[in-house]
């Protein structure tokens, strides 16, 4: 069983589902439907042929602690409906689901996601028995990664790591023009370490990356540094650019982590483009300059990436879901094995 | 033209050209000659149809610096004849050339060798004009790579890094089972940040991981702290082990480079196994067993890499090379591009 959308807990939902969603389009291919469960949010939306992408809603992920995988793939199959019943001339041939933790792509399997609960739960046979189709099965960042790079910032660029930088820190490789999953372990740098003596990760691991760098981190070091509190990153950066010398220490810190963690990419993968995504990409060159200029002077022969602001917004993960989706249809129209 | 083989000077060359080196044959496949071309020698053999490494010979590696890279050619060009003559039978139908640097595998370019001197030299090409065979040309830690992951310690695995840990520290990724360079500047870990506050680097940064961790840094820091010259790092080895503290310091320092060193990469990449070879390899337990319990006291849920000794020693450079050249002359009877 699924939610009804909610409009009224859906800023970003269209409202009409004749009415596609501003941005780009995916182009002439198959229909498909594409789901990007999140850990508070699905959003959901069926792609016509024309690449146009209709109905695009916003609802409450169910949580279910006893069958976690089975509730939120009850919800996709309601959603599936209402979609179709929206549009009642597009025929769905395939469709795309991305979830949030450790995935593997590979077997059609949710490893583990802390904030949803699953584990080794074969997320794709669920959905294809629910839903009645071929089920491209992937990962939220992956998926938004693939789509910044086949319609976003990174178009045309083959090695790239897409960065999404939030409450967390995840990323995307695309090598060779091609996602690189690692298994469904690759791109997290948010868990890469950035300082041996730091703060005990909730990973368990100590001082990550995104204890130090993500928005998150940002607004609760500058909390305990300062006894204020503040609701984000961005208040953070307005107190840093008025002075505060808590705010600017913990901003510089945030960037020298970030500039580090870039240097140290650079020598090991060599991206031709790094895309900055998430809550944090919304400072702009407040934030692309100082990182630009470090990550310039920890460097030398190396290759230095471009450094580019995601430009799919918060549709990226929907959008790249959609892609694999087609992806998938265009193999079965080949006779391909999926 | 070339210097003769001078077994004085080599004493890793086989003594008859008619004598297979010990060690993993290639399997059958064409008949081709490989070059791995270092910085001070050149390792040349001709490969028969079954896979056995023939008249392997190592020869100083010409120094020309206003022709560096015509006169590495021409050597090459004077080592084939003395092949052919030694194994009058045997015909290659292609040839390997790896050498040092930044390499373009795609574009056959040798973009940069410190110590070669030359800069964007169309090696390749060069090559094929002076071998009269079509050339696969490449890296030379690549080509270790390539082959320790299909005839070594990473047999098997799909997604590796192997380090090389001497003077300096380069490594080598296969993911998804395939070579994967970066343009030429990927796996590049020597160069990769240790310490931001570090030494200066040769390559012009600072901190890089090799400033550290190296067999040759692991000497010179012992050096600089205590004032007793060693020749290399296995003499800081004992002294740690017969419990001279700036022994033990310098030790522990670079296994704890390399160990924070591994716990990025594997947030990165997720490598299933890393090997490491080289000189500093041949520490054997008393490197992989402090690096294995610090690397896993760093990570978390990532997935954690089998830490692996190198199996094929000096040879592997000289071993991936043949495989490629392998690899180009079975596309060519398959009618593909090389």
């Amino acid at each position: 069983m699924t939610a009804p959308p909610t409009p009224d807990a859906a800023p970003g939902a269209a409202p009409d589902a004749a009415t596609p969603i501003p941005g780009p389009d995916l182009g002439p291919g198959e229909a498909v439907l594409a789901f990007d469960v999140g850990g508070t949010d699905t959003k959901s939306a069926l792609i016509d042929r024309h690449g146009l992408v209709l109905g695009l809603r916003r609802t409450p992920t169910p949580r279910d602690g006893s069958d976690p995988s089975g509730a939120i793939v009850a919800a996709l199959a309601g959603l599936a409906r209402e979609h179709l019943v929206d549009a009642p001339g597009i025929r769905p041939v395939a469709a795309g689901v991305s979830v949030p933790g450790l995935v593997d792509e590979l077997n059609g399997v949710g490893i583990f996601a802390s904030n949803l609960g699953w584990r080794d739960a074969p997320i794709r046979a669920l959905a294809e028995r629910a839903l009645g189709l071929p089920v491209a099965f992937g990962h939220d960042v992956r998926a938004a990664g693939d789509a910044e790079h086949r319609l976003g910032a990174a178009r045309g660029y083959g090695d790239v790591v897409v960065l999404a930088i939030g409450t967390g820190i995840a990323g995307a490789l695309v090598l060779d023009g091609k996602p690189y999953a690692g298994g469904g372990f690759a791109g997290e740098l948010g868990h890469a370490l950035s300082d041996p003596d730091g703060e005990p990760c909730a990973c368990g691991a100590r001082g990550c990356l995104e204890t130090i760098a993500s928005a998150g981190a940002i607004a609760r070091r500058y909390t305990a540094a300062s006894g204020v509190a503040v609701p984000g990153a961005r208040e953070v950066l307005a107190a840093a650019s008025a002075g505060d010398a808590d705010a600017v220490r913990v901003w510089e810190d945030a960037i020298e982590a970030l500039a580090e963690a870039l240097a140290r990419l650079v020598a090991t993968i060599a991206p031709e483009a790094v895309v900055i995504g998430g809550g944090l990409a919304q400072a702009g060159p407040e934030l692309f300059e100082p990182l630009s200029r470090r990550l310039d002077s920890l460097l030398s022969f190396h290759r230095r990436p471009a450094l580019l602001q995601a430009r799919l917004g918060d549709d990226a993960g929907l959008l790249g879901t959609a892609l694999a989706a087609r992806d998938l249809a265009a193999g079965l129209d080949a006779g391909g094995v999926p």
